[in-house]
């Protein structure tokens, strides 16, 4: 029988690609794909649900706007302005949510542990560790140890890209013929990805790194 | 400038007097009342409300019912009969809701960012540590380091009575008044607490260990 791993899939380059990897391995995936009001929650959703099919996985969809509602985030719906430039500037701060790997994970966790699955996964990757605390890697140790406790020692959270960045994980991707045409990245709610903010900054990065272009339309 | 806590009120023993704990140590406490789909959780969400209003707190509640609703626990409505027995008895591990504790201390944990709260809390102990792993010491402390560092440094997680049990918790709660009145403890969909549940069994012993009588009715 297959080893049953629950991911928590976005829709973006890393969890995609986090799943292509599993499915490489021979893992029986289970995605959960989260609302949390976020300003671009629709065209991620959407995206996330694409690479699902393409991946023919199962897929859940878990609405957790209202307990986001009160979150302090200009990602949200409910906050200030997306801002523009570069993915370590101090102003990305900004797209932080308060809680939202840990709030995931624990959901993950829970589900796992209920059908029977040893491992949860999440994209994390050491790119991110500037200005997001859940995505750095004594983070992830500390989780994984809580997570294993808290589950009675029956869920290990495991996240293959934490020792590399993006451009890593495009690397591996690429190889694994991820299909980045479907992901979505864009932190602002337009159809088209704005390639200005941090967010499609890091992606473009990431592509002309490995010197591919990308697949998706920007607006700039 | 009180110092702020938010603190996970499920409207039992343990958590009540949690909240009387930190109002004693004149706390600034924000209250989150849980709905997960258990079968108690009707009474036990009242309860919740008059304990906080009785001390005239703030307080939210957050629905996650739908999240929870895939998770097996025969606690949930979706679950199988609540068993009778001692609080550690073996058949007891039906009533574990799998990540309960993480998913809750994750969502206290985003707000207390949000707030600029330094700590949260929870009401687990001791005496649960043979059925429910996330109420153990280590648990407590592998989450505590978790958040703390998922957090970017900013929040704690304090568990006031994590070296006591139930009957040293009501001991306390006696000292400092608490409402026990007001409170409910059964695992069961009744509006009169059954008296039989590990829950109920639990509760009766910890004020009989305090030789005084328990306040509140019940059915056998």
């Amino acid at each position: 029988m297959k080893e049953k791993v629950v991911l928590g899939l976005s829709g973006g380059l890393d969890s995609s690609t986090v799943l292509a990897h599993l499915i490489s391995q021979s893992k029986d995936v289970y995605c959960f794909i989260f609302l949390y009001g976020s300003k671009h929650n629709f065209y991620e959703n959407q995206a996330a649900i694409k690479v699902a099919e393409y991946y023919d996985v199962s897929y859940k969809i878990i609405d957790l706007s209202d307990t986001f509602a009160g979150f302090k985030s200009n990602l949200l719906k409910t906050g200030g302005d997306i801002p523009e430039g570069h993915y370590t500037d101090e102003s990305m701060s900004q797209t932080v949510v308060p809680g939202r790997n840990i709030i995931f994970l624990s959901i993950l966790a829970g589900y796992a542990w209920t059908i029977g699955a040893s491992k949860i996964a999440l994209g994390i990757h050491q790119g991110d560790h500037a200005i997001y605390s859940d995505c750095r890697k004594e983070f992830y140790k500390a989780m994984d140890t809580a997570i294993y406790l808290g589950t009675d020692n029956r869920v290990e959270f495991i996240a293959p890209y934490i020792e590399t960045d993006k451009a890593g994980i495009v690397k591996e991707g690429i190889s694994l013929q991820v299909p980045y045409h479907l992901t979505r990245t864009c932190y602002t709610d337009q159809p088209l990805a704005c390639g200005k903010c941090g967010s499609c900054v890091e992606r473009k990065e990431a592509f002309e790194k490995n010197n591919i272009s990308d697949s998706i339309l920007y607006k700039f």
